[in-house]
């Protein structure tokens, strides 16, 4: 399991292909994980054709690495099956709320997260796009989903380009994370000694000369992750849950 | 990584205990998993005291596997440290909406499922508690989580009680579940055959008999996952996601 703890993002991928054998192997291992109820409420869309990961780039904000791997999946949200199934066998369905978006939506990353340490222990790299829950609906529509079915992350994947020497990216200390049976709030120096690394780091005194900033915080919350970006995307993304069918 | 191929979720733990020092050499390796930004926006909250054991289990329905767990943790989604790393250095955090709390908790799944692999890896059995998401805000009181603060998921783990030899749990066909660059919507047909090895099993039809039912889809629509349960957790869970702070 080693390579668990020295894994890291790839973004760039060498020309060898991702067998079909290979991508079934992965994927059953990865089904084989934990989820609600045995109802495996999530499905995988693969894409492989250039022209489709053309029509999905801009999705993405055209992040280089969905053109450039040989593999981009797409780990839905799925209660489209299980309510049809349902239905053709005198059972009635009651799948199109936020509690069953939501198991599903844990079941399905679940299933993403154990395809990717599978594919990573298989010497493939992946990359996570964040930006699936952005435009939700018009990734749903380039992948033809139908109602009660939701994309909830998207993984690119294939072997990486280059074996990456530079130091593995600094964590948080675990004593900031984890809280012994009761959360314990955060004064003010805790909260400075828990960010202190990473705001030593070079890259991170880089970012603020370069962006003309005080703080590495400014960099999240005025180019990154801005108020008005996240407050945006909430509203994409709950019409996008709505239009798929979760919400009235 | 055949631990992964072979795992099985395990509700029934011996009394060997699960020691702090790989407690913290189990979460720094799922901590190595991607995350948004490494934001890491997450908190676990590690119970072990038996009183807290017995407050948590009715919020999870008594489930058995967390009085008897010698660990249990409570996987949030946390932006709560980083809104207060931002607000201490002159930045304007934006946090306290959907699309940001839905980040946090792909994170937090991300992060909760490297760590049970880890932990099936190194010979421990996990469970996860999906009713975390039920009873969401009676969590956050038990666990004094303040506001940005949500439970996602709940791992119970330990030594396995015994050496389960029972055969694995069925999965659906691949086929079932991959779709190949558009989702190929299911007919009748391919709905049956889904599901056939499924409905096959003496034990969904021993659930069928002891429940007076005609079929096992009617297990979970009228038994295991009602509309009217996942409509009244959809209510619990949105007033838990407004009191916590991500809703207005």
């Amino acid at each position: 399991m080693n390579s668990m703890t020295t894994r890291r993002t790839v973004r760039s991928y060498s020309d060898r292909p991702v067998e079909d054998a290979m991508l079934q192997d992965l994927l059953n291992t990865a089904f084989r994980a934990s989820n609600t109820g045995n109802m495996q409420v999530y499905s995988v869309v693969v894409t492989r054709d250039p022209d489709r990961k053309k029509l999905l780039a801009p999705m993405h904000f055209n992040q280089p690495q969905i053109l450039q791997a040989p593999v981009v999946l797409t780990f839905c949200a799925d209660l489209n099956r299980l309510t049809k199934w349902c239905r053709q066998n005198k059972a009635n369905p009651g799948y199109d709320n936020i509690q069953s978006l939501t198991f599903a939506a844990i079941d399905t990353i679940i299933a993403a997260q154990a395809f990717c340490t599978a594919a990573e222990e298989e010497g493939l790299g992946i990359c996570y796009l964040g930006t699936t829950t952005y435009n939700a609906e018009q990734i749903a529509e380039a992948l033809k989903l139908p109602q009660l079915v939701i994309p909830i992350t998207t993984i690119t994947a294939g072997y990486p380009k280059e074996h990456d020497q530079s130091p593995l990216p600094d964590r948080l200390p675990l004593t900031g994370i984890v809280h012994d049976e009761t959360y314990q709030d955060y004064t003010p120096d805790v909260i400075g000694q828990i960010y202190a690394l990473k705001e030593s780091l070079p890259e991170s005194l880089s970012f603020i000369e370069l962006n003309k900033k005080e703080t590495l915080a400014q960099i999240y919350t005025d180019i990154r992750y801005t108020k008005d970006d996240n407050e945006h995307f909430s509203k994409t993304w709950i019409d996008a849950i709505r239009k798929q069918g979760f919400l009235k």
